[in-house]
């Protein structure tokens, strides 16, 4: 089980220890997501040099391929991976509600036929933390019901509601995982995983209350914000997050699930989040899309064709050190794999250096001048 | 200009040392394909890892994508690609009369339809050394003309006079162009590049003489056998191979272009080869097909799905040292980045240590009972 020591706050935003059986994050922190067990393009040992402290895997993903029980019987998610450090996993709920064809949402569970093969599953409560526990996460997430947005209140409150009732069998199903898992001796000598609720509500601030009151009634190890960046305006998800993050217990992680734009993620650290995760680095870098500190920049542009500098003359990436933005152009426009590699890379590094420099100005007491200076930069390029 | 110096030789088997500006070639020795610049999935930092002392770039690709204007223009393929060791170009002949739609051969050289939109492009003698010296890399080779097998003595006896008279322009060109950037300054302060000539022939034994003499007549740092291990039989390839290679100087490094199966390759080194380059490890490695000390390995097996063991437990490289058999497949079935790279290491891992042993073995004096018992092993899977 996961303790958390609060480092330091500045206004709303923290800067926080995590500490579990696999090692210690630094908070705020971003989660790499490591979807089928591994963080595309890169290894643990790229991860480890960049400062990775905490992965995600996708158990929806995980299920289907190649499925939990040959991933327990290579030695757990931790091992198959060769990634010694904690794993956060999801649910695998919003995967079921994004990518799959769904079939029935009931009070038992969900069922949907997968995005591969269109094969009928099952994910109830108990499942979901079964999949988890047979992965070996370090922190795992409850099922919880999504709605698509916009929606009619009386529906999310629904949701709201179930996802409350899931939660409580989420949790005594992962006590009982756990006791058997002592039982049988299968659990790192220094603790066993966590567990996280996942609050919920749309952009209606009093359901999120409601959820976030819920949930704590039932009491977790730490609590997530599902829900947001989903679609909704700008405004919305303002004033969501601004709302939802102080109703959340101070001495326990936060963490705001699915956010990934740099903007986004500043403005929910000054709101008091801790954790954070996005397909955001990894898909844009493969898709060519870099953030430096002035911007994204398009790698395929033709103006990149002759230019001998590095992509951000301010990053210490090991691609900011050692390649020009001709070459990784030339690579991404070959379709070369290491242009895949490199790209993620340096996107990894500004996620995971935006949130070692973020807490270092919360523990400095300039955090929202420091977030202020940094956006000005960043919309400048 | 390279230097060859024998360090030791065993029946016709040799182990030897190229010197070049760039770095020492340990010999026998094999050449990663870097067909764009990368070779496909792995780092320069990786190759050095691996203990790869000299990559092969590709004269035809990097003419089309991104063009030797490009590459020099971001300071030479070495600078490009951030490998700072002896790079080899190929003349772009292969290429051309195996990918390219060809257009017509005639004396000035050769026009042909490229493989990525068709556009016309014409390939002379000089141009292909005007491109790799633009590349700048370390040791260029003579453009030849290829004939398809099987064919007429006659019209590989023309093809074999026509590449005589190309190899004594390449040298022309090659010379006026060292001569060139020296004016300018723009060699390395250890040396120049190195040109070889490219012995012809076909599988017509007499052929191979007068080819192999006629370069001799026009002098070069080093000689290749081309056209071998392009379909022709087993015997005509055996024959060829220990017919061609005692008709080159003793004193300089022989190198069979384009064999990649262990089993060629043992056997050319003891007919007294040095240098070989293949597609066939990072190839293969991306189609799943693993090379061990047992025989080849189809990772996508299910056999291999719970095999929490390494692919080969003789094999000292990271991806043995670090994943399992069943993660191997795991990745390689989900199309994950990681598995072309883990791949790619343990094929290059594979072919790099049977050079070094080869070499051991001939400085040993026991290379045919180290070829012997290698093979036996590698037969045996």
């Amino acid at each position: 089980m996961l303790t958390f020591t609060l480092a330091g706050s500045d206004g709303r935003a923290r800067a926080g220890l995590i500490t579990t059986a696999r090692g210690v994050i630094h908070t705020p922190q971003f989660m790499p997501v490591g979807t089928l067990g591994t963080v595309k393009a890169i290894t643990p040992e790229e991860l480890e040099a960049l400062g990775a402290e905490i992965v995600l895997g996708n158990t929806y993903h995980l299920h289907l391929r190649p499925g939990e029980d040959v991933v327990a019987a290579l030695g757990g998610l931790h091992r198959f991976m060769h990634w010694a450090r904690p794993i956060l996993t999801d649910s695998g709920g919003y995967q079921v509600f994004s990518l799959a064809a769904l079939n029935r949402v009931d009070e038992e569970g969900v069922t949907f036929r997968n995005h591969l093969d269109g094969a009928r599953v099952f994910l109830s409560p108990e499942k979901a933390i079964a999949i988890q526990q047979a992965l070996g996460s370090d922190i795992q997430m409850c099922l919880d019901e999504l709605v698509a947005l916009p929606a009619e209140p009386a529906r999310l409150q629904a949701a709201l509601e179930r996802t409350a009732r899931w939660a409580a069998r989420c949790k005594a199903a992962f006590r009982e995982g756990v006791t058997a898992q002592e039982g049988a001796g299968a659990l790192p000598p220094a603790g066993g995983p966590s567990l996280f609720g996942i609050v919920q509500g749309g952009t209606v601030l009093e359901l999120r209350r409601q959820s976030a009151e819920q949930l704590q009634d039932i009491g977790f190890d730490g609590y997530a914000i599902g829900g947001l960046t989903v679609g909704e305006d700008r405004d919305a998800f303002s004033a969501t997050l601004a709302h939802t993050a102080p109703l959340l217990p101070v001495q326990q992680p936060r963490y705001l699930m699915g956010a990934g734009e740099p903007e986004d993620l500043l403005e929910a650290i000054g709101a008091g989040i801790d954790l954070f995760d996005c397909v955001l680095p990894t898909r844009n870098a493969r898709n060519g899309s870099l953030f430096t500190r002035r911007g994204k920049v398009s790698i395929k542009q033709v103006r990149h064709q002759r230019d001998a500098g590095p992509l951000d003359p301010e990053c210490a990436c090991p691609t900011c050190r050692n390649y020009s933005r001709g070459y990784l152009r030339h690579l991404f426009q070959s379709g070369e794999i290491l242009a895949m590699r490199l790209n993620t890379l340096h996107n990894l590094h500004f996620y995971l250096s935006l949130m070692r420099e973020a807490r270092q100005a919360v523990l400095a007491g300039r955090y929202a001048a420091w977030a202020k200076a940094f956006l000005e930069t960043y919309r400048s390029g």
